[in-house]
């Protein structure tokens, strides 16, 4: 993929993503007008800012999960993480759209947290370490706001007695040609990575298989977790009796850094959940913009917000207001807008958000326990 | 291997098996006199007659193991079971030997039950079929006579969330090119089987997990099962800051058809423990044998005792005393002994074990749970 200058795999995300381009490799359909307005009839009759604004963008078979709704079908919302780490502002938000859409069809989430996974690619990473960042990291989703007693959390290693059940049955009709293919595996791949997309597409037929009945599964995710449902879960669930699950995708917040870097290895490019105030508003203050290089030449010239990680992250998640998004747009490419003043509100933003969350990230200590679903 | 006129791997023993060749490509140690002695003098002072039968012949590690528990570290026992039908005497031959040496050194068991293997590598077995198989088989492991509080079995599919623990901590050491070299795995085997090895390892450490400290662990097993030990759970062991498995290998009990043979597809060539006993009667009045086509020529030639089934059953586990077996040897190669009244002798013998193994088998029922761990 190198030479379309970006690469998006499961486990890498790496340069100046076309998710046109995107849309059209993996072939899957943008969220269009006619779709966006019957969205519109469960959400208010308003599009959430995150479908507006073109963070989610694509979908598979949205349509026809919307159409069974309609006929008094019920979906279940599946999504996940990758526990290797702390939770960063950019993890945040698809549960904030997934935790909405719980809201607007009164679903069930079911949130799997892929310590295994994690283990098993991180050669640094100990499975201790994993489970402790699956258990921080579940925090941070409940912190989110999800409906206690519709909401499961579980972490691969702690329910894998249910899990394993539905992963062999997917596994028997999944080849090592067959995930090679999609995910580019090879002979030294271990052998426990190579089992692991039978794992994650799990839990697509969770529901189905507690409750006895064929339950349709909508998974909100960032679009390069695609190849494990278009190759895995959606590829085996007809021969096992299931509905395929249909997905809807968002794009990455772009790090800090300049190009958009967002990187583990340099906690400066990404806001933490678990960062202290003071220094989510310094990595804010010291971030990559779209601006020129003086203020002379910003008043003359104005700045590029397209490419500017401090205008992406109002447009994911820090300015609700439709308008003075577009205000702040324009001001900042007429030049009367200030790298400075514009990092600054970002930073207060910020600042309160984290503040907010992390209260809640404290009260989900006590509530831990009622979300977590274990063997 | 076809080119030396036979196939031993995990999955499938075909042709007549030449047991040194088969030391010599699995770099085993034969047990030697040496070994026989330091044996005796737990075996109370005799040998066990599956060892001086050369029913076991074969070892990894068995003198170190040994040597361990001179020195007062206990070892405990691992073997198990692929659970794709009914239970039947070659299967029963190990387990015999190795209640016995639980006796001996009253060492703990670790029974393994792979339902999930048998699933995968069998297309038309369903999950069901293979867990009620595993259930099914182990009213035979009790029946056995293992000592219960010191026996646990486990299906894979019910203690997952156990053995997968283990399980990654093994596959992350393993590549697909290793299971591809040692089990001739190919790009079309199913990503279940290529996991699977870790999973048929992960006993090897269970009860030094469960109980925090290193326990040394010997598994008596077919050869057939070696690579497993070997290439898996030998390997990585001390990446993993665990004692390797010490091993002791038996022969194929061979089956009641033409050269040994005796396949799942051919009832008539094995014993099941859940025939009926004039079932089992005919099946040994119906076998091959190595004697002459007429009782004219046997009586001039006398018999081949052996490439003889029958003979293999009498010294596999029908004929206890060492001097009748030998009477019964040279009785047939001298053709005094006529194959109706060796297979009518060993028909009685069979029925009466299976009377009474079917007997055990009932009241198994009853202490079936206190021998089960689950998840």
């Amino acid at each position: 993929m190198s030479d379309r200058g970006f690469v998006v795999t499961p486990w890498e995300v790496k340069g100046e993503v076309d998710y046109d381009k995107l849309m059209e490799e993996f072939g899957v359909q943008p969220i269009d007008d006619k779709l966006e307005e019957k969205l519109k009839r469960y959400t208010c009759g308003q599009l959430h800012p995150q479908i507006g604004r073109k963070v989610f963008f694509s979908h598979r078979d949205l349509d026809w999960i919307l159409d069974r709704y309609e006929d008094g079908e019920k979906f279940f919302l599946y999504t996940g993480r990758g526990p290797s780490g702390h939770t960063h502002i950019g993890h945040i938000i698809p549960w904030i759209f997934t935790r909405d859409l719980q809201r607007y069809f009164d679903a069930e989430v079911y949130f799997q947290l892929t310590d295994d996974e994690k283990f098993l690619v991180k050669p640094d990473l100990s499975l201790e370490d994993t489970i402790g960042y699956a258990y921080d990291n579940a925090l941070d989703v409940i912190a989110c706001g999800f409906e206690k007693g519709k909401t499961w959390l579980f972490l691969d290693t702690e329910y894998m007695k249910t899990l394993y059940g539905i992963a062999v049955r997917i596994a028997k009709h999944i080849t090592f040609s067959t995930v090679k293919a999609i995910f580019g595996f090879t002979s030294s791949t271990n052998i426990g990575m190579v089992f692991f997309p039978a794992i994650q597409a799990a839990p697509c037929f969770l529901p189905s298989i507690l409750k006895g009945r064929n339950i349709p599964c909508l998974i909100p995710a960032a679009i390069d977790q695609d190849p494990y449902w278009r190759g895995v879960a959606r590829a085996v669930a007809p021969r096992l009796g299931f509905y395929k699950p249909a997905q809807i995708h968002c794009k990455f917040l772009p790090g800090l850094g300049r190009g958009g870097k967002m990187s583990a290895s340099q906690p400066e490019t990404a806001i933490f959940t678990t960062d202290r105030l003071e220094v989510a508003e310094a990595k804010i203050m010291n971030a990559y913009t779209g601006g020129q290089p003086t203020v002379k030449e910003q008043r003359a010239k104005g700045g590029n917000p397209d490419i500017c990680p401090i205008y992406q992250y109002y447009l994911f998640l820090f300015e609700e207001d439709d308008g003075r998004l577009k205000e702040r747009y324009l001001d900042c490419r007429s030049g009367s807008l200030l790298c400075g003043d514009c990092k600054e509100t970002l930073a207060k933003r910020v600042s309160s958000f984290l503040k907010e969350h992390q209260k809640r990230r404290i009260k989900a200590k006590n509530v831990l326990e009622d979300f977590i679903l274990r063997d």
